[in-house]
């Protein structure tokens, strides 16, 4: 039987060289989705993606050129926007993938909505910023006008901050678990998933403007889904003790305990490693399974346990 | 066992009073919902929607807050981008009439790939206005630039025109059939579908920009699924002769034939009932089964039989 893995994609995968049009980054996809590929005769894979600079150009479009008849569509909606677009060029690139290899195999893109906790605390200290840049005058009137907080970014102007709160459910779950038990390659929870939470007394959906972090929604789904093996694939063929330093060292197995040691240490860094650390430390911990952070280049040598960080309870 | 539909919902029908805004929008979705979810007792459904004036929003953000950091995403990917938005909406409005009816059913959204003949005629002679008005001058150089067709529009300004080619599959079809007969609500083929055709000699996807009739791509999507019902769901209850004339009559059963000779006195307005009418007798006349034609108020008795235009072989 083959193994499931739940892959989650850095945002920034398709935009390598910081070109953002869509050409440019399809071209990415295509060696991403050969990649990905490869790994389907030996994996059941989900592919679970960011869509930081994505999401980010729809919200600076919508936002500087809404008007009455046109107006721009709220951050939520804009996330699902954003799976739709990297989705696509992602069904596409691992679809024609096949179609080189042969394969009798195809992709498929699941919207997805992640649920997290109306009373999450961090929707009492939102603290991610999002969309265009604003004057100090602008901000105070969006602040005003739309509900937003706003906050000054680090000289560069103001910018709207949103919640992160922490996925606790994806509520395509059980579609994404059908396809993938049947073989398709599924790609899900796009953009760390749209954001939803439960009325507080119906328990109805309803959408809400945060940004969900998409290792922490890999990490979700690859429980929901049962799989054997969640990979955070980022930058680097490793996590480093002294990243960038000459001290620096690269971890290879460690166990959830050594790990939480290291974190204590501040050695992995708040919006980057640290929270893949994190998630791939709460898959080990939580399924007595085996959570890898490793770059794409080196993804098949670490399913193997040749290479990359490896941890294990 | 379940009757399985397709429906066709018009694009508009989320935009019904003009507002676009993502409030008003998924306002019309939850009362939309509440019926498909109705209906589900009884049937396995499966629905594809339209996006005019959804892309026509995203194209005019795109394209007049372009700039290099943030280009403008091309008509193919923003057809992705209103897929993973509208379809957003129905699955959580769905989801949220199952919710409230306590039904253990759910929605799920299918990002779509429709595959066009890139001989198709359609492609020599572009007729479809997209996207935002120009200046004469400014149409002209965005021609040149972007290799676009342009045309005046109807003494409005210029705008770019795209080829609206026919369906001839739909890549994720196998997937979309699986969900369904497990008993989810299946959207999918939004917007008609991301216009794509296979390359000349190595056949891999390729996306293009072009738009594919909903109501065509609905109905090949109802074949490929083995649909027992096709339903044009649009404005009016019924197809009618002479309609908006003191002698207006509307169309109850009827014959492909029948329909054929009248499409011959050109009853059907292009555009508008034409390519509904087009696709529901197509539907029968390749299946043998049942075309409908109405609104979404006469939907449940129509599929009894009781209302609607319903084509018959």
């Amino acid at each position: 039987m083959k193994k499931r893995i739940v892959l989650a994609l850095g945002g920034n995968a398709l935009q390598k060289n910081g070109e953002a049009t869509a050409e440019a980054q399809k071209k990415i996809a295509t060696e991403v989705g050969e990649i990905i590929a490869r790994l389907a005769d030996k994996y059941e894979i989900v592919v679970a993606h960011g869509n930081g600079p994505q999401v980010g150009n729809i919200l600076i479009h919508e936002e500087s050129a809404s008007t009455q008849k046109a107006p721009a569509m709220p951050l939520e909606t804009a996330v699902a926007m954003s799976q739709g677009q990297i989705g696509y060029w992602l069904t596409q690139a691992i679809n024609n993938a096949f179609l080189k290899a042969r394969q009798q195999k195809s992709a498929v893109t699941i919207v997805s909505q992640v649920v997290v906790n109306r009373n999450d605390p961090a929707f009492k200290n939102p603290t991610k910023p999002i969309g265009q840049f604003y004057s100090a005058k602008e901000a105070k009137a969006l602040a005003k006008s739309k509900h937003w907080v706003v906050k000054e970014d680090a000289g560069r102007g103001w910018r709207r901050v949103v919640a992160s709160p922490k996925p606790i459910d994806i509520v395509e779950k059980d579609s994404i678990k059908r396809l993938v038990e049947k073989g398709d390659i599924v790609i899900a929870a796009g953009g760390g998933g749209i954001p939803v939470i439960r009325t507080k007394i119906l328990k109805r959906l309803k959408g809400v403007d945060a940004v969900i972090d998409k290792d922490y929604a890999a990490e979700k789904l690859a429980e929901l889904v049962d799989a054997d093996i969640f990979v955070s694939v980022t930058a680097v063929p490793n996590v480093y003790i002294n990243f960038g330093t000459s001290e620096q060292q690269a971890i290879g197995a460690i166990s959830v305990q050594e790990i939480n040691r290291l974190k204590k240490y501040s050695y992995f860094k708040a919006g980057s490693m640290l929270p893949k650390v994190e998630a791939a430390a709460k898959f080990a911990t939580n399924t007595g399974r085996i959570g890898i952070i490793t770059d794409i280049e080196h993804l098949q040598l670490a399913l193997q346990n040749r290479a990359g960080t490896i941890i294990t309870k």
